[in-house]
């Protein structure tokens, strides 16, 4: 069992809080039982190591049994171990190492995508991995990110992705303008989501291949951003709220647009 | 300008950070500008005092001449007064106390609702927040809290509210099992949002009055709670992720409610 909060291991994996680590070695933190799991159940050749504390060993014996089954190596370590490895600051005592690579835009491209998301100049790590589990959830084909957005492989992204930074490409550092003009180029049309948008969300031209631009939390989409794209579509406020957060947009935006695919899948089926 | 961090004026704001101060006061405190652009736009006569530094007033002027014009008591007050007030570690220079009050599950019934949420157990008070800004954003009529919830009137889930605690009716304490069963006296149909329920989201029957019946975050719904509801409805999961969270999941429901009820309204009118 590890019990040296201070060996080089323990730094080691400590360092991947600091992007240039990341960055450097091509490897991310997934902390605590949620992202783990699904790190295991899906990509178990990426996990490089796994951590446990007995306790959560005995907890999460599914997840740990799993792991072994697939090859992973699964270190036990105490608890002060654990916590000088972690970024949370309740891991519930498993951490693992995976490395992790963002895909593309050309690769995304190649798989003929019916359903993205392109989140611009996002700030918020909570926000940015909780729409990347929606469009999971919703069956996107991909999530684009700009420059300029929080590093989706920071440990508070990937512990709000919930697993789903593991389950569909993700490509980041993309400019604004010039990514909205290559989706046009590949016919994939372009809905910019924001309040000023004439457009109601189930009234939208949804059927086709199409990218959600999200803009930033705080200020929304620049204007040129709005202009370039295909067309702006608001999310409607019924009752008093000024407005829907980010996350929550993105899913009503998202799940409506899956509805209408595949119902419409299904029509032509 | 209050300068005095430790005053009794400056203590007793920040009491307000315990719930047995807010219980006995009837109080709350209201930090940022979003939360007291709503109190001050659509409760005014419930805010009590504003405080703000001389950097805010100046950054938020449309707030603050709105308060002054609306008979809010607005003082001004140092970086460190804001901060002693505090719950929050970023207040961007503003906080208000106000008055509020929970309703009561007649008075929300007397309205003759035709679209609620009805959270039980849920813990975590962004989560709760969250729920509340997305049923008022969808026109739900109110919000009912079962006990062993989280308080609605701490600090964190005021502000995760963005202003939606001031927009509609909330009921807190309620019990889950007798709750659901007033609810159907009413003639309230109570869909539990669960994984585990046959009928999709987009399939369900949602044109009548009903409430939507919400898990804790992590355990979701007893069974025995599963069991007293009228059906057990799910948010199809298409891509690989495991779940939504519960903001999520609410947000779904919350607006496909809206939209069916709605475009039966049209269809009807």
């Amino acid at each position: 069992m590890l019990t040296n909060p201070r060996s080089d291991r323990v730094k080691s994996v400590a360092s991947l809080a600091r992007r240039s680590t990341r960055t450097r070695t091509g490897r991310i933190l997934i902390e605590g039982p949620q992202g783990v799991r699904e790190a295991v159940r899906l990509a178990p050749d990426d996990v490089v190591d796994l951590y446990t504390t007995p306790a959560a060993a005995d907890r999460y014996e599914s997840i740990i049994t799993a792991a072994r089954e697939k090859g992973v190596y699964v270190h036990e370590a105490s608890d002060e171990v654990l916590a000088a490895m972690c970024d949370a600051t309740t891991p519930q005592g498993l951490v693992a190492v995976s490395t992790w690579a963002p895909a593309t835009f050309e690769e995304i491209i190649t798989d003929r995508p019916r359903l993205l998301v392109f989140l611009t100049h996002v700030r918020d790590p909570g926000n940015l991995g909780t729409v990347i589990r929606a469009a999971d959830a919703a069956g996107a084909d991909a999530v684009l990110i700009s420059d300029e957005s929080v590093d989706v492989t920071s440990p508070k992204v990937v512990r709000s992705t919930a697993g789903s930074i593991h389950h569909l490409p993700i490509a980041t550092g993309l400019p604004v303008l010039e990514t909205i003009g290559r989706l046009r180029d590949e016919g994939i049309r372009t809905w910019a989501a924001d309040g000023s948008g004439s457009v109601l969300v189930d009234d939208a031209d949804l059927d086709g291949a199409h990218a959600w631009v999200m803009g930033n939390e705080a200020w929304g989409l620049t204007p040129e951003t709005l202009h370039a794209c295909d067309g702006a579509i608001r999310v409607p406020i019924y009752g008093l709220a000024e407005s829907l957060n980010l996350a929550m947009a993105s899913t009503v935006c998202l799940y409506t647009s899956a509805r209408v695919q595949r119902s419409s899948a299904t029509a032509k089926g």
